[in-house]
Parts: C-alpha cells; sequence; structure tokens
C-alpha cells in the first residue's frame, strides 16, 4: 500500500518541463494546504526535472494561499553541472500562481573531507512524555496534524494554554503517521510541520504567513523519528525569522531551514 | 562625489524588464567578483524593477565565478502585492548564467505590533584594537577589501596565522571604505564581504564557492559602521552554513544571512 506522503506529491510529466502536480486536501491547515507540503509537492518535480536524487538548498516564496484541487509544476533547469543541477519552477492553478522556487539538487554526501560540528540536537523527552500534537485543541481543523507524527516538548506545548510560555521555541518529534520512510525530499515537509514559534511567544494561534522559506538538507536521514527544533530571535517590524534544525535517530544534523513570516494580520 | 559602491550597481534599464549591469573591478577576490557585491548588484535591479524601496528577503543561486564587465540582468515581476512585491532575475554575461535570484522588496517597516528580541549583537572590541582586513596578508589580491572598511575581532583574525583558531566564526566592524552610508541594499554587500568562517576552522584559504546565500533584512540601519557575526556550526558531506548577523549603531538587528557553501576543492 503506497504512503499517504507519496500519493500526496506524485508529478505527471507533460511536456515542456510542465507537471501535473494536484495539491492533495489533508494536508491542510484550515483549509489551505501547508507550507511545508506545498514545497515538497513542487520540490518533488523540480527534483524529477533534475534527474539527481535530493534537495540540496530549495528557496520558496509563498505568493498565495492554495486550496486542493488541480494544480501544476512548471520547472526550468537552469544549469546542470557535473554534480548539481539548479531549478526553478512556477507552482500554479489555472493563472493564478501559488508559488516560485529555486533550487539545486544533487547527492548529499555522507563521506566528507573535512568534518566540524559544535550543534548539538534538542534535548527530548522520549516520545511516550511528549504531548501528541493530534490530541491538541486547534481553533481550525488541521488535517496535518493527522498525516504527520508530532510529539511536541511539554515545555514547548503551552500555546494551546492560557499560559503561552513567552520563548521562541518549538521542539519536537517527527515522523508520518504511516511510519513512511524519511527521505531527504521530507525533511521539507518537516521543516514547516510544527505550529509556529509565533504561538509560543504570542500566545495567538492565527494564521501566520510565510514570505520565503529555505531548506538545507544536509545529510540522508537514518530511520527513526526526527529530533526538531524551531526557533526565533528577533520579532520586529511586523516580521520574524524562524529557524529549523532537523536531526535524525544517528544524532546527525540532517536539515537546516529558515523562514521569514509575517506577524499574522499584515497583509501582503 | 559618488561613492563607489554606487557607481559599481548602476542598473541602467532596458526594456522588457533587462537591466544594463556592468560588473566593475575591484570588488573581486582575485579576479572574480565578490559573491556579495554580486547579489547587491542584482538586487538593486530587481529593486528598481519591484519600485520598491528595501530587499526583504532576497536569495542567490550562484552558477559560476564573474569577472569584471559587461553584463545584463533580466528580471520578471512574479507578484506586486498591496505591500511586497516578488521578483526573479537572471545576471547573464552573453549566454552565460552567472546567478539567478528571487527575492522579495517592500519597505521594512520601523514600527512593529510586536517585538519580542532575544539575539544579542556580538561583542566587539573597538575598532581600533580590531585587525584591519585590508593589510592582513593574503593569498590573492582581495580588490574588495579596499572597498570596504572590515576590522576583524582579534579572536578571528588568526587563519593568516600558522595557527589558525579552529572555530567557526568570524566577527567585526563592516563599513564601506569612503563612508557611503550604509543602506538596505548594502546589506546584501556585507553578508558576504567577510572571510569565510571556514578559514578560521581550517586554517586554509582557499577558494569557497557559495551555492547559494540568502539575506533577510530586518531594519533600515542607523547611521555607522555596522557589528557583523558570522558562525558555521556543521561542516559535513563536504559542504557547511554560514550564519550571519549585522547589527547597527543602535543595537538594533538589521539583517540575516545564511550560506550554503561547498568545501572548497569540491568542483561542481
Amino acid at each position: 500500500m503506497p504512503y499517504e506522503f507519496d500519493d500526496a506529491i506524485v508529478a505527471v510529466p507533460e511536456t515542456g518541463g510542465i507537471y501535473r502536480t494536484p495539491i492533495i486536501g489533508g494536508w491542510d491547515i484550515g483549509v489551505n494546504a501547508n507550507g511545508g507540503y506545498l514545497m515538497a509537492r513542487a520540490a518533488h518535480a523540480m527534483r524529477m526535472a533534475s534527474g539527481r536524487r535530493d534537495p540540496l538548498t530549495v528557496t520558496a516564496h509563498y505568493l498565495a494561499p492554495a486550496l486542493a484541487g488541480d494544480a501544476s509544476c512548471v520547472t526550468e533547469i537552469v544549469k546542470s553541472g557535473k554534480r548539481i543541477s539548479t531549478v526553478v519552477a512556477t507552482l500554479r492553478r489555472d493563472d493564478r500562481e501559488l508559488m516560485r522556487l529555486i533550487g539545486s539538487f544533487g547527492e548529499v554526501q555522507s563521506e566528507s573531507t573535512a568534518h566540524y560540528v559544535t550543534a548539538t540536537p534538542p534535548d527530548l523527552p522520549p516520545i511516550e512524555e511528549c504531548v501528541a500534537r493530534r490530541n491538541q485543541p486547534t481553533p481550525i481543523p488541521m488535517g496535518i496534524a493527522q498525516r504527520v507524527s508530532l510529539f511536541i516538548h511539554p515545555d514547548d506545548a503551552g500555546f494551546s494554554s492560557a499560559t503561552p510560555p513567552g520563548v521562541g521555541r518549538m521542539r519536537g518529534w517527527f515522523s508520518f503517521a504511516d511510519d513512511r520512510p524519511i527521505d531527504t525530499l521530507a525533511l521539507l515537509l518537516a521543516a514547516d510541520a510544527f505550529p509556529p514559534t509565533w504561538f509560543n511567544i504570542f500566545g495567538s494561534q492565527g494564521w501566520v504567513p510565510t514570505l520565503e522559506m529555505t531548506v538545507h538538507v544536509r545529510a540522508v536521514p537514518a530511520p527513526g523519528p526526527l529530533r526538531c527544533s524551531f526557533t526565533t530571535r528577533v520579532v520586529q517590524g511586523n516580521c520574524y525569522e524562524e529557524d529549523g534544525e532537523m536531526w535524525d535517530s544517528n544524532g546527525v544534523c540532517v536539515a537546516m531551514s529558515r523562514q521569514l513570516a509575517l506577524a499574522p494580520l499584515v497583509a501582503t
């Protein structure tokens, strides 16, 4: 039986670098597709166009909220080098652009002539001591919380209570609800699957529009759930950044992400 | 008398969103234009196309080294919203693409309905106690080190000695050599003007090719030099990230940057 995520990112090539890339319902926040799902969705078509195995770095600018339904991804290979291909893409529905992306694809290397790691994985309690996202009350339906298994650090789960922690942090475990293995493409989903850090700072749970998100894939994940950590250090000018790190079961940093988001209610 | 940087980023509009954008010599590392200069150079044309004041977030993928000489920047406005315009661009020479970019432009706001800052500016000694980059010995000529005034934290200046500090850090003061005011566009230059953190980790001073760089502009800088800090925490798979922060004289975080670079000698 196919995994839900693979069904949700199917890309059917047509001519001229165009892929049919329907946006599948159920990966939503309210009625709109989750931003990480949309990025992975488009990046899968870009990866197919590149003929490479892994996204190395992908940037998406979010242009419009996306309901489930037909969509297409128009890809263009900018450069195909010896080891890396750079691809740009437009995710669109009819005449409306939903997202623009640029990414470089290749093969994440496990060997390295140089090694230096001072970052450390977040200190998380075991999954059974964390808070299941799918059981938390939400002001709007969260389809995506049924597709992925998020278990949030108890210290960071207070946003849905009357006393948010007031700290720009969100840590927890990520895996797929149907236990699909986490490949490098799924890291793009993981980078935006958790509740926004904003919730923990300000306690509100409104729609937080992402302007731009970039994900660096740094290693192929080993089997097992990811330890994830998202941090915000500067909220000003009605914008904030959210920096993510994803770590695999071997304690390897498999991805870093950063997004720039608008404070809720600041329209573009 | 015009400032050197303004001369170096002149963009002359032609038809169809194309700008003549010559790459000016002197902003180089060896014979190749510095990556931050190239990004600011293209982003200036994108900003003109957008009709907005500030770059908010710009991402560049570097495709080929760029010698000084004629170049053009082909811009396309993807979306023009109420407050933000998204623009893509290609910097090219003849038939060769040098860089692809995507950026969103608008007006960085000084007021904010929400405020939360836990990041702090780097602790730097006064400029006169720092090491002038322009006086350091370099294995190849560094034109850019004459255009900008970089004063490096004494603890981070060891890369040019026999005993590099072995720490992924580079901190220092940034300003223009001719005292041009630092506007939001110049932050893109500042984000890649310092020697790579790689030098301080491994002691080597080879060419470090940037694959991708993203800069978030977070505030309009107050007058005076910037306090800058660049950090690397994960070198593996022949790639590393470099995270930058730029702070103005009022202690405000004016930009955050992140680049993914290839370990020297790993060809694309």
